[in-house]
């Protein structure tokens, strides 16, 4: 692997040529929309590095992948293509290859200030599903809704428990998202529930997998082929209304409490990149039935991170935690998924769920955190029970290697106040 | 409004004059998909019509809506262009109009017989969401599952309740159906869950309203405009494994249980051709909060009807139900569904939930017709308790007028063995 590129690259840069992960954007408000690769601060525009011929492989030589206003059909094409680009976009943008370093023009035309281009959802999102993967997560709510007897329901140690969330709402970091309003549960002293603007936002600190070519419908996806499937992951904060969601979910689960808004972060990072991260998994007990017994399970080191920064204060680091706590691991839900049959699109998106660690310090939402409000958070001087107007939340994710990171960017919400 | 077709029409017909539903097709196995409507045994191809230059109204003169290969773009139109196309489309097929009547090659090219044709999703569904909304049948699931103490829970009086669905595995009417396999929940005897194909398949009797032109992010849709927001409806099989679903629902609601595959039929009837069946809703006791207090609320009087057909045997009629016992509006759903800011887009599927009526003729589904296979069902001298591989189920819906009926055609699907 080439270790340096010709760009110059911060050792601290999230984006070094060991990363290059992908996403879609416009270089001018009026620009048509196109994939790009991040390396240090610059974009490389891929449908100009197309339109050069320089993606010469037998895959991906003649294809238009790169010139379409998303990724989607670049994910189908599959992991031999996604290797393909991957190293030649690493030879292009290595130190030792004259190519693109030595042509000005191309470098003027391919090679753009991230600081300028205006980044976007990545794909078409055909389904969204949100997963419930951590144990702490969902020991924690237990603990909080039902209490010490049966904090962890029993199907929970058999399956990768998840629920379709809503696709339309998954926008991209930045946007503003503007507390929902809807109906709270009732009280001891107001026997009908009320209704108006959430009491009780939240973040979710979560990471999501893009899927790659899918499966068609009928025809499973075996669990040590899910890593085939996976194209890579983003940051993910799946806002909540816990009072909207405590009072609708029981039987059919969340609803309007989450579809007000879902935030990911522009950059999917492939698996390939995030290899020399690979680490182990807590151990699965009971051992997983059959379909879900994977011959390697792996989860990455990734180094999680959420920020509150309520309006015109600094921010505040509120959680650190890591993607290694997940207990069932991205391959096993993906197989999971399809074992009933159900159909997996490119693009579609598989969150985590709340990524919480065992530490006080590593829950990775304020129902957690607060323990739904009973202990307030201090913040330099101001306290939080939930999110406040004005309040922004920010989720990082690095993974340290040897020298430099491989890092995901940022993902970032601000709560405007309901209309 | 035109009472008569220059096209015969049988009285029997689901689709005379007075229906026009729409609906996508392949005139030959290599054609590319167009928009058309029913009439008789006929289906007019609107994009021939639009070629033709016949759709010659101010909002769809020039207009490529019909030129698409699905019904979204017109869907996002909104209602006074739905109002225009069946305007334009009632005079062309009317008896006293000789435009098309009389121009034998425009009738050759334009009307194709229905018998011909392959019919398909005549949308993408961006999104798609499943309500709960009979009282009946939310009473009879929760003396099932939870007994007579609680049957209803206490929300459910408050809040139309949903969950998201599946998208990718929404099929045409006529697709078989794979036995999902799955986890089910342990036993007495057997303290793990089972895995395997689903031993309580069940499908739901249910309709589906198709969303048009929607709305932004963060801007929810009064409850007395969203009927400006339905396209229309048509006939929804929401295939249900029981087994799946009764043990991984908590607390996250339906998941494998359900996305294995939900049936709709083609034709997606108006609310106009609807109107003059419009009736009354069930008493809303408590009272809907202010933003689900409508107007006027209406159902509209289906007869909707399910049948049976083991492999080899006749179809048995297993379930009568109407439309009309729908407790939450589908204008109460839609709004509901965006109170929290939640956008929703053209095409995107809202079901009812199993329309269940009081008397046990009228249940929609086998969990509630067997009582959870306590209650074999006799169909011609074989029983069910759930679904057989070989079975067929066939749902209908009807409106009858005075002297003609506004149908949904059907809606099928035959459920194939695990593979």
């Amino acid at each position: 692997m080439a270790a340096k590129s010709f760009i110059d690259v911060s050792p601290e840069s999230d984006f070094p040529i060991q990363n290059l992960p992908y996403g879609v954007f416009k270089p001018e408000p009026a620009s048509p929309p196109r994939p790009g690769v991040a390396i240090g601060d610059f974009v490389l525009d891929l449908s100009e590095i197309s339109s050069a011929g320089l993606f010469s492989g037998p895959l991906l030589n003649g294809s238009d992948c790169f010139n379409q206003p998303t990724l989607n059909k670049f994910m189908a094409m599959g992991r031999p293509a996604w290797k393909e680009a991957r190293a030649t976009i690493q030879k292009l943008l290595s130190e030792s290859e004259p190519t693109l370093r030595d042509n000005a023009s191309l470098r003027q035309e391919a090679l753009i200030p991230m600081s300028k281009v205006e980044m976007l959802v990545p794909m078409t999102i055909g389904d969204y599903t949100d997963f419930f993967s951590s144990k702490h997560h969902a020991k924690n709510c237990g603990l909080i809704f039902r209490g010490p007897e049966n904090a962890i329901n029993l199907n929970w140690y058999y399956i990768p428990i998840a629920y379709h969330g809503r696709a339309s709402s998954v926008v991209i970091s930045g946007t503003d998202i503007v507390r929902p309003r809807g109906q709270g549960p009732p009280t001891p002293n107001s026997p009908s529930p009320y209704f108006g603007p959430s009491r009780k936002l939240d973040f979710e600190l979560e990471m999501a997998a893009v899927v790659g070519p899918g499966n068609e419908l009928g025809k499973p996806i075996d669990v040590n082929n899910a890593s085939d499937h996976i194209f890579g992951l983003v940051l993910m904060n799946d806002w909540s209304a816990r009072d909207i969601q405590g009072w609708e979910y029981v039987p059919l689960g969340p609803f309007l409490g989450k579809s007000f808004g879902t935030t990911i972060s522009p950059w999917i990072v492939t698996l390939d990149a995030l290899e020399p991260f690979a680490c182990g998994v807590p151990e699965q007990d009971p051992p997983p039935l059959p379909y879900l017994a994977e011959k390697t399970s792996k989860n990455y080191d990734i180094q999680l991170e959420v920020q509150l920064k309520p309006a015109g204060q600094e921010p505040c680091v509120v959680a650190k935690s890591n993607f290694n706590h997940l207990y069932w691991t991205v391959t096993q839900q993906l197989a999971h998924h399809t074992i009933n049959g159900c159909n997996l699109r490119p693009g579609d998106l598989l969150g985590t769920g709340t990524i919480s660690g065992p530490e006080p310090d590593s829950v990775g939402c304020l129902l957690e955190k607060t323990w739904n409000g009973q202990k307030p958070l201090s913040l330099n001087g101001t306290s939080r029970t939930f999110l406040e107007d004005g309040d922004e939340v920010i989720i990082t994710g690095v993974c340290k290697g040897n020298g430099y990171n491989v890092g995901f960017g940022t993902c970032s919400g601000k709560i405007l106040p309901s209309i």
